[in-house]
């Protein structure tokens, strides 16, 4: 495959063309305005479905012929059952099956239980695999070796794509772990529990047919319905959809590294001499290690400060639900639940409140939550000394982690991106970054056991905090000090001139490309 | 206006053109199956939304404004505060204090206290009203002074129209008991609490621009968001936007007439004999005092027998509170509270559930919950021999009454017209309804104080009732006998040849005409 590249406005090398469709380059932030309408899927007429309300057919087989599998469709899942996930590769066996051919999947994420479908890349049923890619399919996707371009969107540009058109969902299929005959359906109880499907909604919405699948159908109306049945086609009943233990983790683990535990710290240190800890504040962690820990330290503070948040943006873990239950936030606002206190949480406590990529990410909406937050704390694999972050590619080139919300979060009041200044003794600040995921101007604050760089375009932080102990450092400091410590600059990674993938901008333009990695 | 007439299948004569737009005749139930696809609206960027989430406007008018109002716009209102509500009259005030002109108003019903906006049909503000027209408005419109046709939709139909670009909302402007800056909003709290908001969730999702209104502003986030900020373009804040004692009746009432509750216990007693009362069952009653009672008498049975229902329609009221409560039912699914015990329980209770028209009645969706419920109990203003059902005019012609989801209601398993034999001395079973609003197929059965009825298609019932103490009759037999005591057939009402509104059906196809009362 050739591919015509330009360069965008932020340098980077993107092609103008994606599977068969044109693209725009990213043009800067907030500088690409949409034109057009949304996605207008085909009317229904109640006189073609069952006036009893059960939908209910045999099995994934069944309707999937029902709903018209044919050859180049896309077929659509959600990653909320994460690693544990049991349904998408059996779409694939049995479109296998049906001698169906080229499909493009388009998951809202891919995980290494998915790495199955590799054999139907090879056997040419699917065609290629529009979605984060974690783990051996990103691998399978950065040797060249997949027949389209992969594209990864966040969370946020998947529910923009979808919207916008840009991706057409022919047949939505949607692992449900409580549904009805009629498919209302939700993520709360049952066997396969995950808390929520907001990752599904646009694929509800907007896809022409939408499969639901369950292990635990229960008597209409299964309450509360967090999809609804009134887009649903049909329902299909299995032993399990899921396996529980890599759905959900059970506890999730707290850092036990110093450097991290020291990290997770300062950066809640930084929140509170920033400023940014006050009474109706509002923060969003992860569920890596030193997000979870950057939670406690500031819980503790908010406690020695007498204060509570107004709301707390999840992904969930027992330590936000903690917080709502001892009154430290009003509400937990939550896009998924990482453990089963954050699905019980989210089940009996009506404060702690499923959300959606299109309440929470949506760039193309009428505003989203996101850039109503005052301060977001993000993983990143590398960043550069403009700020500039990439989430997706190891410095080796390789393209081994999804992008999840990431981008998005990005429009918070302050990012901070806490990360060790290096990994298997390689820097983790760099010149440039492999690969361009966040653009540095929305990236504010880098903390590493070494020190905190702030992002010279944000005065106003460096003017709060000047008083404070932290060790605020520029970054370009921070960057010599490590190359003097691993004895020099990483080594860039070597590429072929083919790009095996696309990193979207929240818009939908091109934020960077994923060259081959073995040439 | 000079009116091109067709008859449909019903054989009733109906326009083929209606506001300029071509419209199609009943085909039958079931029968006109649409094509296309669903409304597209412009696509937004939150590049030109406030990045902090903050959409309040100074005022109405100012919202107006910025949401671009202009002449032939189409603006719609929601009816959850009923003869209660503050705001629609003062977009009509405002509208004419921009010098806009032949607006379209597209409530989902006006009431009596709307009647100030026949000035601004009078001024040339308003071009016309599509909507019930309860009272005052149904009038004016009877007397053929309205310049368009007004067009009354159910609330599935309306959504259906909305969804089906049948009708482009420019405006939406919804009043909100509670909402935050962004336009979360929800009808659950506040001084003028409602309940629930579901009339307006297809304004919010297809206007083009929508203006949330509200007298009680709280923190973002406001929760639960009934209708998404993420749909809304400005917020603006006022001191009063219902008067509550017109929104919610505080008490409702029960019938007291011995005739009444005669028919309210022989219809309870209907639906036991027929089979229809058993456990796990489900039915819907309105907030009138004979469904009340219906009720009441229903709920004594449901006690004796020791079963529960599986869930309960509403509109709800302090009587279904108590039945969830005491729990008689698993579930309400609720598409307006009546009353403060509602508004309380839906707020307090997760089994009692906030409803849409597009989950409960939107017939151009993939199924909706009105075919699920297995009895259904309305009221009619008329009914003919053939089953037929008027609900909007009276017996002289005039259009009074709103249509609301009475027809969406007749798709339950077995629809119950409980009703007085005369009104008025004017006899209720006619030879032939005055406005033709349901078919006769979809009515099962008339209960009268002179006996029941059941309509001869639906064989199963009369056969399940056979043994039943109760004095089914057939329907002729009982209009023979209303007809002897009042003396005769009703007069029939004059009408001129002037078309002044059209009764859409489900399907938005046209079931009846409404003409001219007064030439």
């Amino acid at each position: 495959m050739k591919n015509n590249l330009v360069k965008n406005a932020l340098g980077r090398m993107v092609p103008t063309e994606v599977n068969g469709k044109p693209a725009t380059p990213f043009q800067g932030v907030g500088k690409f305005r949409p034109s057009g309408h949304k996605a207008a899927p085909p009317i229904s007429s109640c006189a073609d479905y069952p006036e009893d309300g059960n939908k209910v057919v045999k099995d994934l087989k069944t309707a999937l012929k029902k709903a018209g599998i044919s050859d180049g469709m896309t077929i659509s899942t959600h990653h909320h059952f994460r690693n544990g996930d049991l349904v998408a590769n059996q779409i694939f066996d049995a479109a296998a099956e049906l001698g169906v051919k080229d499909l493009m999947w388009f998951p809202s994420a891919s995980f290494p239980c998915h790495e199955p479908v590799i054999e139907h890349l090879e056997n040419g049923v699917v065609h290629h695999i529009e979605g984060s890619m974690n783990g051996p399919l990103g691998d399978y996707c950065s040797q060249g070796k997949m027949r389209g371009l992969g594209v990864l969107r966040s969370h946020g540009g998947r529910y923009q794509a979808i919207q916008d058109g840009e991706v057409h969902i022919d047949i939505a299929v949607i692992a449900a772990p409580t549904a009805d005959q009629f498919g209302n359906a939700n993520g709360l109880s049952g066997p396969s529990a995950c808390g929520l499907l907001g990752f599904a909604l646009a694929d509800s919405q907007y896809a022409d047919k939408v499969i639901v699948v369950t292990d635990n159908l229960v008597d209409f109306p299964c309450v509360p319905w967090q999809i609804q049945g009134n887009y649903v086609d049909h329902v299909v009943v299995m032993d399990k959809i899921g396996e529980p233990e890599k759905i959900i983790s059970g506890t999730t683990q707290i850092t036990k590294s110093p450097d991290r535990l020291l990290i997770a710290e300062m950066t809640a240190q930084f929140v509170r001499d920033a400023g940014i800890l006050r009474d109706g504040f509002s923060f969003q962690a992860g569920a890596g290690g030193t997000s979870l820990a950057f939670a406690i330290y500031l819980k503790e503070m908010m406690k020695q400060m007498g204060i509570k948040a107004r709301f707390v943006r999840g992904g969930s873990t027992q330590y936000l639900v903690q917080m709502l239950e001892q009154g430290l936030t009003d509400y937990i606002l939550d896009g998924q639940t990482f453990d089963l206190e954050g699905v019980r949480s989210m089940r009996e406590n009506p404060r702690h409140v499923n959300t959606s990529p299109f309440t929470s990410y949506n760039f193309h909406g009428k505003g989203n939550f996101a850039s109503m937050v005052d301060v977001v704390v993000l993983g990143a694999t590398e960043v550069d000394v403009n700020f500039n972050a990439n989430v997706v590619t190891h410095s080796d080139g390789r393209l081994l982690h999804g992008i999840g919300g990431w981008q998005n979060c990005l429009f918070s009041k302050c990012t901070i991106l806490p990360i060790p200044s290096f990994r298997d003794r390689i820097p983790v600040i760099v010149d440039e970054v492999t690969t361009l995921c966040g653009p540095g101007e929305l990236i504010d604050v880098i903390v590493t056991e070494r020190g905190i760089a702030i992002n010279p375009q944000r005065k106003d932080l460096i003017q709060a905090t000047r008083s404070s102990s932290l060790p605020i450092r520029a970054i370009e400091e921070i960057q010599h000090e490590i190359e003097e410590i691993v004895g020099g600059k990483p080594e860039k990674p070597r590429f072929g001139e083919k790009v095996v993938a696309v990193i979207k901008w929240v818009d939908g333009t091109i934020i960077d490309s994923v060259f081959q990695t073995s040439v």
